[in-house]
């Protein structure tokens, strides 16, 4: 029996419990943040038996994409009338950090 | 030591974390959702001794219920003049879903 | 491969959290709740390689404070013209909870 993590961005959350749903999952969510940009994330407790496991994870990967997004920097102060615009910064968000756990039990009660 | 992560219904949250804190347990409180309802629970992180968790999990099974409800869906369309209103669908609620995991560590800092 | 879960408050969590950052951790954080007061804590996942987890109780101790706190009772109901003021109630807060799970497997997909 394992418990798996799944820490995923807010906008992958929905087709991903979808389709966890679908095959079966009970899925609790937890509103959580992370990262450099401070932005939303969900992560995801799932109990899956040992023999599962893979199935899930190709499960969130196929859900959760790596994607570039480009992030503005602050306007610097303008020294002495001259203005440099900021130029963006490339940051990757999406993906998935997945934990996984033995459980020495789950119940349901 | 083993931690405890349980996912309880909402409304049985308050009497489970009275009768914890009078057992001598610190709890961690976190807001989460799951099911099929997208119903509030709450997720507890309560740390234990191996020959305390007997005892924990009877006072979860004591005070988390499970109660069937009944759902209306959504009303249909009304096709060509006829109306069928929608039957209720019947929902398992309540309960609780317990994660026992092994913790190598606890501390208090 | 450990699984590090730490309890912390909230007025300590930002400067833990850029000092775990510039150690080059990264950290999900989740509102979470607890202790007699009911006071906001962060509880931080965070997953590390054994050999790092010393560094990491290390931060953990050095930037979270256990503080002793005052706080008021409910004024108590006058009865009979009498009224008693309440004595404030001593409460240790702060500090942290650290649980310490090995993970048997942490992917980023
Ligand atoms: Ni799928
Ligand atoms: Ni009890
Ligand atoms: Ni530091």
């Amino acid at each position: 029996m394992k418990l798996v993590l799944a820490v995923v961005q807010r906008q992958d959350a929905g087709e991903l419990l979808e389709s966890l749903t679908a095959h079966g999952h009970r899925v609790t969510r937890i509103s959580s943040e992370g990262g450099f940009l401070h932005e939303g994330n969900v992560t995801l407790l799932i109990a899956v038996q040992d023999h599962q496991l893979e199935t899930l994870l190709q499960d969130v990967r196929e859900h959760c994409y790596t994607r570039t997004r480009y992030v503005s920097p602050l306007p610097p102060v303008a020294e002495s009338g001259e203005f440099y615009p900021p130029s963006p910064v490339e940051v990757q968000v999406g993906g998935a950090t997945v934990f996984v756990l033995r459980a020495s039990d789950v119940a349901r009660l």
